[in-house]
């Protein structure tokens, strides 16, 4: 909180162009820099104010926590991970008179406009926010790609990435030992990450929340593949994915973070399937739980291109005052939807998707 | 050429299911592995005989040179660079009864099906066999992305990936020595890997065929950035750019290879540009000519996921005998164009893509 | 196994040269086929009759399983990681017979020499087998780099690399969201991948199996950080670490896989200790367990420079019939020792080397 | 140049510790930045006063060009490129009264030792310093690793690693169209980076400054290994080579920067090598110029360790007094030597690490 750098906005006043403000929240996301850039150069370039405000919504609680971004701050940051800003979970509407909070540090900055870069839960925050005429406008951001009616999110492309890396790695050690290998990615209630990395590593099973499959669906078609002739395995596993006989529903819970990511101090479904499937087939099998490392390191080139694309968008929206809006990339191109339609609905893996994938058992 | 091989084909018959070909023509690209056993498994899932033709269309010149493919060929190869199958530059239609060679080929070998993956020049002879009623499918490749109607093609994403990974390396040594750097990048005749590859990379200006830029202009721009306080400065310029001032028509056409991109041999536009930067500045400024580095190693997760997905409508097209046509990625999806309606034209940089490159600058 | 392959090798005789086998055994580790490639191009260059032996030791129990390696198979291995002719674990010593079973099938593949590439558990057994006049030579291989004598093992800085690109992602996430981050990385008995991988990856603090630290100290080392300003930290804790407070030496005997290396199905060190500190300081800690993706993937070029040189140097103790020896890279240079000496002792982390890493916490 | 900083530094005064300054020469790479935070570290930790000097030896000419360094400077820089102090070729030795000037800024910047991080260029510099008894320390730095005595430099490593992945990349392409690939890198004297990249990229001949080739004999090699089957092939050539009817020595000189490199604005040894191997065999040749890509980006994880360590050593040698020494690596150990010994003369490759290369043609 550093409210003396508040009143010297309140206090900076006459300064040409309008008063705009980025966030990031939630979890961070490779790409997050770049929205940050993208959006921040367009307004340095037409005269704005631009502030960053620190940690998420937190740094809009209380006396805010909030620094002005100069030309030179939004160098070099294009290729970092992360986000400049830092991020937080602290969500205000789960906070007593949080929204309030929230607007009157809007009002108090004498913010023109506020740019929400995030997930299901900063958007939803922005939706609210919305409601009471807020000038808000939001970027699409999650690694889990759940969000409804964008074909983008910033991070995850850069996810896929990162698992698609390990898998290729897991493959050298998997076909050397003739091993089973359990690669458990990010996905709580969706298996995005989990089939387009599976898919572009060569998985022999991708495992999702959307389609249920059985533990003896599991043996029996790694069965399959050692008759014909294939001694090792590469199995995909969303964390979100529940399996009879693997764990209860409530272990399951319990072993979330805030991010509703599950804890590692928790046994995982990707450990307990290893475990069941060396007990079942007799064959070694090993887990690797990928964790934060797939929300690390510098942003793919496509996340840095489409990350800016909507960055830009979103500037726009600003500019033509379509607040409650944020940029979405449907059809291939950068399109414009309602923040509350946006969070409205999970995006799911059609079955088509995940049928493609099975070919390739 | 594998005459007796050929012949074997010829007599195998009898076997279940369709006879399918696949090839590789023109650059070689990383993605083509993938589409190739993306085809490959889902006809030897259907009990289709696989064969392979090699070195593009020389493969299907005189005796042939083709291959069978079983199961274990296609196996590990979808990390793999360049493509299992051997590419050229041979073009059935600059030689003499060429497009019946190929004809008689087809017929010699029963083929139920030709998959061409490959670029303009591929997929035109694949049109014009269309023509003749030959049972061909297409699916497009082009590290330049120039083919009009699909919005991928195989293997430019990892072009992009390339030339981003290249620029940020340039970054600390142009940041270190208060350099100009010029970059030279693929694009003979259109911008698409300068304009996405200098948007991840943080070019600081990007010169393309598209839309023309005096010498003039490209040093004031960069006059401008050094009384703006930034000692250094990348630019990124596709090959196929031309500058009063730098070479004559003439000069760049001898220089280019027979896939059109500029030789090594001769001074390309990224040197000259270099040079007269730097004397017109008097900054330092050092050109980069990537080359064929640009075509080369593992695929990206996103080729890999995209070279399949159209890999496996191209075996759709086969079997639902939409012979001539070609999937296609259009508004995010994948569809179907026609081979000729995909060579009529070529895609260029719009305007909009362009201009959001320069708020950057 | 193969045992009419066998035969034929027992048939071939006649050729000029000399029988070489090659095997790898225990963990893989990249680099094995850049030290397959370079012992096996160099018998063949000299006439030579190369085989490989799959699977470690077990191929040489029972009837064998062995293949004849041409100079085509050698192509385009060097950059892969794992190894061509498989590994395992299986220990003939630990076997009724065994080491007889590996002696008499030397004898019946007329060997004139066999190249047992491996760590501790290989190479104890090739030592054995030298004690019985068997013509036998060794190369380093361990990513543990617990090797005595040898400064390089091949794998250690591939793991090391991987540990440093990890702990790079983990950093950003960690400023991000000004997170305790601890990774739990290979190192059973020794810390050397924990201290050279944190080293490079600008860990906070590294906890290793040479020198003692308390729960209570970790805590208070955070503590000071937090206060000096640093808002995140990075923790690098090598697998086999015991810290009072955190598991019982029971549970952490039962939790190691055949390689000696933790389970993921049990609680590792990481894990109790991210659970400790986040219950300790209430700051935000998570914990990574890299498991067997820092086995995988192409070798570093480091890695692929030594395993040639050591190979190459393999070969020249054949020709020169110094059995029961094997390269080692001592004072920077490839240089000779025995096997019995290399697997006498385990080489430790020495005391100078933590502390130069203590310096940057 | 910031006099008013060096002002203020005159009058600072008074705070415990020594005051220590850093400067890096000549070309960047990457691991200086390591370097430089393993040098401050110590000094911080120890109380001294740290200071950078901009620009290499720019930054002790005339009234200076001097920056404080505090402990969050330090943060984040390991894994980067590039010098965070700037870097420049101006050699005081060059310029009229540049020594006296130079050693008139120690004295006013009461500097208790100077940390010089360079190569032969700098640590030249350095030495001459010491011959009028500055407090002056070296540090090892060159990509082309020609320094005597050291068997380390900064950024070497990092060199070798982005040759071996332009290979690799190299490989796909040149085995896809059955062509011969000439690839130029650093080495204008020495052929270390061409020899030990060419190793670990597979290069199938290496052609470096210290063992002449004719260009009958690399016609000749490339014959013999299409005989073989060998339908491609990997040259590799340091820039400073010179063959008989390739060019001119004068056109050689001509096309040198300041650090040495070949200019890309006239044809180097690759492009005209490329050009007569094409003429001569009738294969297609490509040539690609890896120039100032060498240079860039993240170091690795060994460059980032022994970076580390040098700089460390160098720290020691401050303390203790050792002025005109400098940290080398001998026999694998962190060890002392004068400067001016390590510049004396110019490690060449030796013929047996040469023709160990040779063994994999």
């Amino acid at each position: 909180m550093i409210p003396g750098l508040v009143n010297s906005f309140l206090n900076s006043g006459g300064r040409m162009g309008q008063r705009i403000a980025i966030l990031t929240g939630g979890g961070d996301a490779p790409g997050l820099n770049a929205a940050i850039r993208a959006i921040g150069r367009r307004a340095l370039a037409a005269g704005d104010t631009l502030f960053g405000i620190r940690n998420g919504w937190a740094g809009m609680i209380g006396d805010g926590d909030v620094m002005t971004l100069e030309r030179s701050r939004l160098s070099g940051i294009l290729q970092l991970g992360g986000t400049m800003l830092g991020s937080s979970r602290v969500n205000p509407m789960k906070l007593e008179h949080g929204i309030e909070e929230v607007l009157r540090n809007i009002d108090r900055l004498k913010l023109d406009a506020l740019v929400a870069i995030g997930g299901d839960d900063t958007l939803s925050v922005a939706a609210r926010l919305a409601e009471h005429r807020a000038r808000v406008v939001g970027v699409p951001k999650t690694m889990d790609n759940d969000l409804s009616i964008t074909e983008y999110c910033i991070g995850f492309d850069s996810a896929v990435s990162v698992v698609t890396e390990a898998l290729d790695r897991l493959h050298t050690t998997a076909t050397s030992h003739h091993r089973v290998m359990v690669c458990e990615v990010m996905g709580r209630d969706t298996g995005w990450v989990a089939v387009m990395g599976g898919l572009a590593g060569g998985a022999d099973m991708i495992i999702i929340p959307e389609f249920s499959v059985t533990v003896d669906e599991v043996v029996a078609h790694l069965e399959v593949r050692r008759k014909a002739g294939s001694d090792f395995s590469i199995l995909v596993v969303a964390e979100g994915v529940e399996m009879d006989g693997l764990q209860s529903k409530n272990e399951a819970e319990g072993a979330r973070d805030a991010f509703g990511h599950v804890q590692l101090s928790r046994r995982g479904v990707g450990e307990n399937l290893a475990r069941i499937i060396e007990e079942r087939t007799g064959h070694e099998t090993r887990a690797t739980v990928l964790g934060h490392v797939q929300r690390g390191g510098s942003p793919t080139a496509y996340d840095r291109i489409w990350a800016t694309r909507v960055g830009a968008k979103a500037y726009d929206l600003v500019v033509e005052g379509l607040f409650g809006e944020m940029p979405v990339v449907t059809n291939g191109t950068v399109d414009v939807a309602s923040i509350a339609d946006v969070v409205a609905e999970q995006r799911r893996v059609p079955r088509e998707l995940y049928e493609l994938a099975q070919v390739f058992y």
